[in-house]
């Protein structure tokens, strides 16, 4: 495949015009590895980042004794590295050839003067990474409201044990509390407005007041629904 | 709250410097809108972008009847309209105040001026949105997981049916079979090489098999998971 015919099927690279999808092939270096091959290692400079055209690329940790621990693993169409270069860190993992890979290579420097002298390149990009983040979320939202707020109301409920109160402080923060349920904030805050408009709850800032003990109870075990 | 105060909490600024989010205070304005103004209508020049500071903002379409179609209620910290103002559209449905409402208003041009002079904070952006797109679909993954299986079983058992074969041909693209399945397409490879790696299938580009068709039966029927 071309390099400019492998970026336009990248969500990363989705708004962009054809124009600056040349752009950015020109910057862009073919880099081939064998199978087996490191491509680069924890502690790298974050020089630049890859996209898989053909083949198979593990990323993996190392533990202290030196096991693997593989994070992920890519396949043909699939960008990596590319969320620490953009922030410009080091690789915050190994990378290694699973088979023989086409991969192309997009220098962090020469990237930088692109987005400079062509700022719509950039404001494309977080135009596509927008739109997608807003699907994710509703995607999120679609899948976690089915359970959510059965193990939302379990939390609630452990917590007025643990404090022996109906009427108690959330112990961390709702960022918190949504990654520990499986969810988002937005989602999250959606849940609690249910749970105060029919009456269940009475909660404010962090104040949490359980109003209807047995519906919580019952959202818990899954008797009722939200 | 102060414009950078605000500006911190979203994760759409979460990987820049003190010194950028002062950059990007600095071309901000706030507005304010009483209850029930209108903010912008679908149609109107995507001149910029709103974060909500204080308050509470619909997003909304009017049908051909004039009948309103809530798609979205915003709360304190939340941006709205960035993702078309990014890519350089007109607002796509309506805003209005539900509550009196302060919102920091960011001036598409001066932000480009802004990505121009500083690349790097376009660089920030991309990382912190490309890390949050990552979290998410690891979310997805996660959540999908437990039911994605069991549907695409059923479906490619209706597939064969209607075909009439064992052996035929994917009628859509996976990225279409994968928002119809309620899942991404990365999570999607992955259950299908799990499904080819048990012998429930064979499959190959947009070809498939079906191997043990009672297997992909109890799949689809719950009673087995993958």
């Amino acid at each position: 495949m071309q390099s400019t015919e492998v970026l336009k099927t990248i969500p990363l690279f989705n708004g962009l015009t054809e124009q600056q999808l040349t752009d950015l092939a020109r910057i862009i270096a073919e880099r081939n590895f064998k199978k087996g091959e490191n491509i680069f290692a924890e502690g790298d400079d974050g020089v630049g980042f890859y996209i898989l055209a053909e083949g198979q690329v593990k990323i993996y940790k190392l533990s202290v004794e030196g096991k693997e621990q593989i994070l992920h693993i890519f396949g043909p169409g699939e960008p990596f590295a590319e969320a620490a270069v953009f922030t410009g860190r080091s690789f915050p993992a190994y990378a290694d050839a699973m088979q023989n890979s086409k991969t192309f290579f997009l220098p962090r420097q020469a990237f930088v003067e692109l987005i400079e002298a062509n700022p719509s390149l950039a404001m494309n990009m977080l135009g596509a990474l927008s739109m997608r983040l807003k699907k994710f979320a509703g995607m999120i939202e679609a899948l976690s409201l089915k359970e959510v707020p059965g193990r939302l109301a379990s939390h609630l409920l452990l917590l007025s044990e643990q404090q022996g109160s109906s009427d108690f402080p959330l112990n961390i923060s709702k960022t918190q509390l949504a990654s520990l349920l499986g969810t988002i904030p937005e989602t999250l805050s959606r849940i609690f407005n249910r749970l105060n408009s029919k009456g269940y709850i009475e909660s404010s800032g962090p104040r949490v007041k359980i109003v209807d003990r047995e519906g919580l109870e019952a959202l818990a075990s899954g008797e009722e629904k939200l």
